[in-house]
């Protein structure tokens, strides 16, 4: 649909009859669809895309409908990228690296072990090289992307028995969510699996698995983990700060006037920050009730992380070999995070960890 | 203007003559006049203005213009709460703080000493109780509010002399943004002063004040101030994150259609989100060179922090009895920290204090 017709079709005709202003109800002139990778019982994620699709409503009063569709409604949680790019729908909502078997690139659209926090991924992408070079890699899927939602440091997974050291990792069946910390666990002598979050609770109850992380207090307190596994250890060093993202097909974006192009913008950007300020929000009481459980709430060992860090650099080394996009794009990645981390010493650091120490 | 008008001046005349869509450069069928409480000079929190002018106008495909008048060019820079309270100018860019001298309770909507940083502030404006506090209060000023840029945590400013200890504060005549951090060194014995940015430069030059806050790096470099100061110590502990707001006359908001209203949040969201990310952007290479150029920059020594809480604590006890606003909304957001402060212990600052120990 082009701009013309786009427009022509957006309550024109209703003004031309009436000479009042188009109502906020009327027909929209463009209707999207939207396949999003998550079920609606997972409201802080799932949620990022009905944000969304209302603020896209109100921007454009009414002219622009995005139809959002919970994952396997339209199109199976994992087959949303194909879908986008053949145009089946014009849009998803999804976690980047859900698709590192593809390509290991997509990875750096998400979240990488030790990677940005929340913050610096969003310094990358706005002031960065960040969007840029991952539109660039995406192009090659006919589509572009928008910050759909961060989810923040995630914790690090409930475990049916305590970790004392690396040597715990060595034959531990986990469940783990992405490619790339599953590369890495298996580099620690882990058996990484996948599988839904509605599948987990069972699984740890079966001891079929040894261990399991999905998101963090207040998505994992939802499904009862607590009840199955004793040990909740953190952080989630896969994910600093997950990024999920609204990939959009190329063709359909293009085919928007340049209001509409906009709204999409603006509507990625308020989904985006109220999905962290949501989880902030929530996480703390969540977290606090699994404490009163007699939840084991544990920090990984020092050694753990260290050995966790080996591993992923080694993994990384073996991306730049797999993938041109992967190395490309991490070089710049990884200098932007030099320069994070140098800066986040100083003024933020020394900031937060006095106000950890202080009781108010 | 109400919503008929407004629409039925967007061009839509226009259209009944010629049967095509309105051209996205008509003339606005809604002009505003925004006043911003800073120098254009400032490019990072003046350009928040900017940000969200260039939105209002995309989103609205030029049916709503907002012109950004810089500090002084309609309005004296903390005259703005009157011009918007008096709708002389619909709107204002400002960091509310500036006006603690009206009420107390202002610099709850902006940043208190020991207060939220940048995230944890979104949380509580977002989903907490945090803007429906504040607009309640700004009510009485005619006014409601958009978060419009946080700066992050800031520097704790530039000294002529090392502080080796609390005392060192006493008789120190600084200049100082904000009337709160003002009322908390005053009780640390120092002289608070205050000056426009660009008069700073000078009076350290001239010994006629022994130290000086601005921001962090990159403003501060701009401003030469290392030339004539040669410590500078970290964090700002009363700028946790500073946040900058857009402030609205009701009337004026009242009076937009349902879309122009959602294209103000939206494009503040904009303005907001973009400000935080080009300060961690530009402000690590800004702190390289001022290191390089034998900047000292160093933490101030943990008694100093311990001694300026405690008397924020006793500032905020004042503060109770001063005014019932403050009172009410700082309760709501001491428990709201109190929760953030708990939360940030576990994933969040365990991810960050390992990634700040490593060499990548």
């Amino acid at each position: 649909m082009n701009r013309r017709s786009a427009l022509r079709n957006a309550g024109i005709a209703s003004v031309l009859a009436t000479g009042l202003a188009p109502a906020v109800h009327a027909q929209a002139a463009v209707r999207w669809r939207l396949a999003s990778s998550f079920p609606k019982s997972l409201d802080t994620i799932y949620g990022g895309a009905e944000v969304f699709s209302k603020a896209v409503n109100a921007l454009s009063a009414g002219r622009f409908e995005v139809v959002v569709h919970a994952a396997g409604a339209l199109v199976p949680a994992f087959d949303v990228l194909d879908a986008v790019q053949s145009g089946t729908v014009e849009m998803a909502h999804t976690a980047p690296y859900y698709f590192y078997g593809r390509n290991q690139a997509f990875a750096l659209g998400s979240a990488i072990p030790f990677g940005f926090n929340a913050r610096q991924m969003n310094a990358w992408m706005l002031h960065g090289n960040g969007r840029r070079l991952m539109d660039d890699f995406y192009a090659g899927y006919n589509l572009l992307s928008f910050a759909g939602g961060n989810t923040g440091t995630q914790m690090g997974g409930w475990y049916l028995k305590e970790i004392r050291g690396v040597s715990d990792f060595k034959g531990m069946r986990m469940r783990l969510g992405g490619g790339l910390v599953g590369d890495v666990m298996t580099r620690m002598g882990a058996v990484a699996l996948d599988m839904p979050g509605g599948e987990i609770y069972q699984a740890l109850h079966q001891r079929s698995i040894d261990a399991a992380e999905w998101v963090g207090p207040y998505d994992d307190q939802k499904l009862g983990f607590n009840k199955v596994a004793p040990y909740y250890y953190y952080p989630g060093w896969w994910e600093g700060g997950l990024e999920l993202d609204f990939f959009i097909n190329r063709k359909a974006f293009a085919a928007l006037p340049a209001d509409l192009k906009a709204i999409v913008n603006a509507a990625a950007s308020l989904a985006h920050a109220d999905m962290l300020a949501k989880y902030d929000a929530l996480n703390p009481n969540a977290l606090k009730q699994l404490v009163m459980a007699r939840t084991k709430v544990l920090p990984f060992p020092l050694p753990v992380l260290d050995a966790a860090f080996r591993a992923a650099m080694e993994v990384f080394a073996q991306n730049d070999t797999r993938s041109p996009e992967w190395k490309r794009i991490y070089a710049d990645m990884r200098n932007f995070q030099r320069d994070q981390i140098f800066w986040f010493r100083f003024a933020e650091a020394r900031f937060d960890s006095f106000m950890s120490a202080q009781r108010i």
